[in-house]
């Protein structure tokens, strides 16, 4: 008797779907923080020496996409944080370019075999470990930097959306 | 034939045992952020109107132990975040609150029955959602505020740990 396709309880503590979907979620708070800076302070502002959360939102986005691409495919081709030729110069190009990267990523999320998340690569070339530890990293990566657009946001008066709404 | 039993490939996304894993090194790392700042500044220093790190790093550990303990036995009792008559009065203090509170995560983590993550509860009697859902916001939440303390440290001219040390 197969246990797996005659027992109907889920005991995945989280499927791919979902991970996506809490991904999606977390973009869509990051998309609204973007949308709440000021034009010159999304470029300009910084605290501390730190990067402007321009800069902050060019290292999410472009890992993002090329990371879930190279969990799907096994491809890690070389990272260019700065955007390229693709660099956004306004925050309506930010906000585009964001747009671009979450029609990627669920483009390319249902491509990735499930036995890809538990494989160990060189993430991006360099970081080595499962495929699974990569995504988190950069789900956890946005929600630091963004914390600290948060800490930007109230420092330039400005309230941030609240964390808890997806 | 049983191929779950037979078959050794793991295709969980996720176990619960590398969920643990994965959110204590985030607490390793927190710890740090705590060790970095000087005494004062923990308790006082704030920018925008925002809370010190010490309230933060309260607000993180006071839902931890009771959302593990919520996770593991169905029972939501009220939160306090200041800690009541155990609230620290000194960073000492604060690191061992913490020390604490990762013992009684260790401790309540592994009576999490499997079922248990995709049952929808009242987390802390008010967040309706997936157990799984409320120990990612858990996660979440604290690597958001302490992103927030990396700021407060930086506008100190302390150099934060590492992001991707754990």
């Amino acid at each position: 008797m197969n246990t797996t396709l005659n027992n109907p309880v889920k005991n995945e503590l989280l499927s791919a779907a979902e991970l996506l979907d809490h991904w999606q979620g977390h973009r869509k708070l990051t998309r609204r923080v973007i949308l709440a800076f000021p034009e010159k302070e999304l470029f300009e502002f910084s605290i501390g020496g730190m990067r402007p959360f321009f800069e902050l939102v060019m290292e999410m986005a472009t890992l993002a996409g090329p990371g879930v691409k190279g969990v799907a495919t096994g491809e890690w081709p070389h990272v260019d944080h700065t955007g390229g030729s693709k660099r956004p110069a306004t925050k309506e190009e930010v906000l585009d370019f964001w747009d671009e990267v979450t029609e990627e990523i669920n483009t390319y999320w249902p491509a990735i075999e499930p036995v890809r998340f538990q494989k160990v690569e060189k993430a991006f070339g360099f970081y080595e470990g499962t495929n699974i530890s990569t995504i988190q990293y950069l789900i956890d990566n946005e929600i630091h930097h963004r914390g600290q657009g948060y800490v930007y946001l109230r420092a330039l008066g400005i309230e941030p959306p609240a964390f808890w709404e997806r």
